[in-house]
């Protein structure tokens, strides 16, 4: 791979729920141990295996709203009753000593995000169709009829939203969404605008 | 792969001779088999191996400036005495059939394709250094000095282009060139505007 000293690459990877954006994430990490995981802060309550500073940083309500008031967010939201943000001081951090970065975001965080960021590199997973979405999401169970007729209404508001990103995969098989999301940021790193030094040093 | 029913991907590569573009392509087209090459027409005499309709078309300059005058031409150039021209009729026929087309050029032809095509996609081969490059074109022997030394100087013009590509690929070793290029032509094809025709259909 081609990297001269520059900072990380931001990876946003947004998809309606259901769809596979953390196994797919958990396949990549795997695949590519450059890659880190930024949490993001939440107030709803960690699922099952969910550690606090890894998957999340978990807050009340309270807390979140004072961190808002701080302006300590690059984004924040109210997603289906729950807040969500980005912490900018880990986040700015982390790709200045160079570290690629993949968060998981719903749409509105992941476009503020390419707003502040116009280098970042947006990744809409999509369900490979409809049927196969509402067969996921009911069979991660302990989920009612009004909860499952929601996340569907508004996985169809989000897909709307792929256009705006960058690239879109589909996520047939885990290994090949993994792998095609592999080979976008290998291509990503491999852009032009970001090679600007080794142009410089070999340019005589 | 997400592919719709859609055009194919037209790639151009450029590089300073000696970079090894046409090694890494032959690599990359062993990986790859839906690519195809599409031949230039050329006036300059034909190398060693080099066969008509598969490396170049050749023609004389009588018949390359007839087919000037006929406007059958995406876009030609009078490069180090000899014309080097893209067949119009050639390329728009293989994209629109959906066949991916990969070309090698110099850079001023590269940059006319991508006005023509801005879907088109620009990579720029370079040598792992300049010294590198000129021990590589010495090898190649049967050069004087004088040839070598104009080459290096269009070398050192060719690489202040790069910028202006999508993509920097440095040619260290072929097989990693051939990969790096084949994730960058799999990371097109998940471009989100190529997709369009997914999301609608997916977008119930």
């Amino acid at each position: 791979m081609e990297e001269g000293k520059k900072g990380g690459l931001l990876i946003v990877v947004s998809g309606p729920a259901g769809t596979g954006k953390g196994t797919v994430i958990r396949a990549l990490l795997k695949k590519n141990s450059g890659i880190k995981v930024l949490p993001s802060v939440t107030t709803r309550n960690p699922r099952k295996g969910e550690k606090e500073g890894i998957h999340y940083y978990f807050k009340t309500r309270e807390e979140f709203e004072r961190m808002i008031e701080n302006n300590e967010f690059v984004e924040w939201v109210d997603y289906c009753e729950n807040y969500y943000g980005t912490p900018a001081k880990q986040l700015e951090e982390s790709l200045e000593s160079g570290i690629d970065i993949i968060m998981e975001k719903e749409v509105e965080g992941a476009i503020k995000i390419k707003e502040r960021y116009p280098d970042s590199v947006l990744i809409f997973l999509l369900p490979p169709s409809f049927y196969e979405l509402k067969r996921r999401i009911m069979s991660r169970g302990a989920e009612d009829t009004p909860v499952i007729d929601k996340r569907l209404r508004r996985a169809s508001e989000e897909i709307n939203y792929a256009g705006r990103y960058d690239y879109v995969v589909t996520n047939k098989r885990v290994e090949d969404a993994a792998d095609n999301i592999n080979c976008i940021i290998k291509a990503e790193k491999l852009k032009a605008f970001r090679n600007i030094d080794i142009l410089k040093e070999i340019s005589l």
